[in-house]
């Protein structure tokens, strides 16, 4: 099959999406079954409003420094299609003979590529459609990790290593929120900033264990009569025995697959205040990362910027291939000694809508940390952090 | 006068207050005054307890790996002496012949080292006491610009970058609140994200100008109908019309300076609500940076950080020259083209306890942005920020 291509760009932006859009794009370039490629605007919303732009016209000079360019260059959306919807966008894309679809996002951007793909089955439309890995949150089934999680990561991991010396400068609780509605494998990153044994993150809390106040305070206690002070790293998806997020009670707004915002200061605070009026310390801090963790510019893992542009060329080399009429790449790690990975073609059913959440073997068995086996799966996706160090005489 | 030197960090650490605590020990291991060289852990609280390391102990390869490390490598206090606390200094200072006496920080530091230099006259301790300079509100009298502010002004410059490539792949108001509790020098820094014309951030709200929401409303909805889109960047210091900071009504608590206690997220939650409901606008976001922009690790200055480096060892020189028996260093900029600065040594007086607000030259005549002379002063200091890329097709 040849005609035209069209990409876009799907959910929250991260600092390696655009990564995938050059590496896809530059994929197609070389392609023989690719005539025209257009981006759509805005994920799908580009399509119903017929907002394209010529990638082709755009000079490697320019792709390549897009490439290294955090958040979506085509514009972003948060838009789960009807069958009807499906009827409307395969009268634009046979309008403009539109056979190849690449949309790279998260779960939620594979299901609306598995919709979009079971629909033109059902309603005859020839195409084929392809979902490209992305999400920050790491939690995409079937993949080792995602794109765009190392950088964020390594956001986060900085970040609280720069935030462990602030603590250690001035003393007292310091508690950092971090993104991740599900899956805890954000927040976990932070314990990547730990290098001496007496350094924070002290107590990591993900959304895979039930979060309890006693248990919480109790353990910054503890921490506090062991180090003196206590850096925590909580992520935003903390669940109460009730199994809801904590934080929902600060927020009421919804998107249209049904997930709560959660990104508000109110949970830190409030953490914070917890502490402060059960454990009577003066200096208790909260921050919350907030959205800077997925955009920030200048802090891209090279590993994650690179796996993340060869997705990209990956999934336009199977759609281009003619053995699959839809699908999505994985990143699979392989086994035995040294990081090596592999990519492979995957249904998209298999990847839509659910989610991955941090393996038990990643958590401690008080769950308040994670273990060994979570350090040795994200460092190198991650990478080294920069040096740091801390004199002689005060190392224990 | 020969004997030995004891140096100590104070206020809030920075990303290179460690540099200049190196180029001073790496200056004194050179002069000929100075025996021992001990750094007092926690400012001058260390005194107190005694809490003294040996620098000389330390490895010049441990020393140059301190000076990349953000944060205070001998960690910090806030405290502030009375005439008897300075009695005892004097006894403790004595006692390991500590002759030479250097502290690190912003203006309530420089206080402390005026209160202690006058003190050792009055009292007859013969001693020299100079304060370095570090602030990353860049709020020092007498100084063109202070170190610390150069790195903390490229993470939020960093961070605003890619939050306003964030908002325009997914639309609505974004609000960002930064650090700076009376001056706005750290705030204007976002400003330095701009490259093209429609580029956030769009609105720069300074302490130095008196807040209004109305004004603040009607600016965001200009914004929003000539772009589309708004990204503001707010000090956590910005006051109402009765010159109260309007995030104090949200925090009761002090330092010993009496600073009241800022870095909370319900100034941007609040402004951000009050867009919501006026406007009517559905995705209005808001962070709060928090204490990451002032430790971050790996987004240093490099200008930031040779500087620092250098006001360590100026102020070294300058005691050991036997010229003053206290001071501080100062950086002037020198007058026409290019960036070239030098040092001074400047009477503690001078830049003690009272703070330098940012110009009216820097701040445009609406009060909501800064000027190109801002932008011009700026960015040398916080250097070119990492570059990012717009597809062709999308750029005006």
């Amino acid at each position: 099959m040849t005609g035209n291509m069209l990409i876009a760009q799907s959910g929250g932006p991260s600092m390696v999406i655009n990564e995938s859009l050059v590496g896809a794009v530059l994929a197609a370039k070389m392609s023989s079954k690719i005539d025209k490629i257009y981006g759509a605007l805005h994920g799908i919303q580009g399509i119903f409003d017929e907002r394209f732009i010529d990638l082709r016209a755009e000079s490697d000079e320019v792709l390549l420094r897009i490439a290294k360019t955090p958040s979506s260059a085509l514009g972003s959306v948060r838009r789960k299609p009807t069958a009807e919807d499906c009827k409307q966008i395969f009268e634009i894309l046979a309008k403009h003979n539109i056979r190849y679809f690449f949309y790279i996002g998260g779960n939620d951007s594979a299901e609306t590529a598995n919709i979009i793909a079971q629909e033109a089955e059902r309603q005859g439309y020839d195409m084929c459609c392809f979902h490209i890995p992305k999400t920050i949150d790491n939690d995409l089934l079937c993949n080792d990790h995602t794109p765009g999680y190392g950088s964020a990561g390594r956001f986060v991991a900085c970040a609280v290593r720069g935030d462990d010396l602030d603590n250690r400068a001035l003393g007292g609780v310091k508690i950092d929120i971090i993104m991740g509605r599900n899956a805890g494998f954000l927040t976990a990153a932070a314990a990547l900033a730990k290098e001496d044994e007496d350094d924070g993150p002290h107590l990591v809390y993900l959304p895979e264990r039930t979060f309890t106040i006693d248990r919480f305070v109790a353990d910054v206690e503890a921490c506090m009569k062991q180090y003196g002070r206590c850096v925590v790293a909580v992520s935003e998806g903390i669940r109460g025995e009730d199994g809801r997020a904590i934080a929902e009670s600060f927020s009421n707004e919804t998107d249209a697959h049904g997930n709560v915002q959660l990104t508000s200061g109110a949970l830190g605070e409030n953490l914070a205040n917890i502490i402060r009026e059960r454990l009577k310390i003066k200096r208790v801090r909260a921050d919350t990362f907030g959205f800077i963790q997925r955009c920030f510019v200048g802090i891209t893992s090279e590993t994650d910027a690179a796996e993340a542009r060869l997705v990209g060329s990956q999934a336009v080399q199977a759609a281009t291939s003619g053995n699959y009429k839809s699908g999505t790449v994985a990143i699979v790690r392989t086994p035995g000694e040294g990081y090596n990975i592999s990519y492979e073609i995957v249904p998209l059913a298999n990847v839509a809508k659910h989610t991955r959440e941090v393996p038990d073997a990643y958590i401690n068995e008080a769950g308040n940390n994670v273990t060994q086996a979570f350090i040795d799966y994200a460092r190198p996706i991650v990478g080294a952090l920069p040096p740091t160090a801390r004199f002689t005489a005060l190392r224990k």
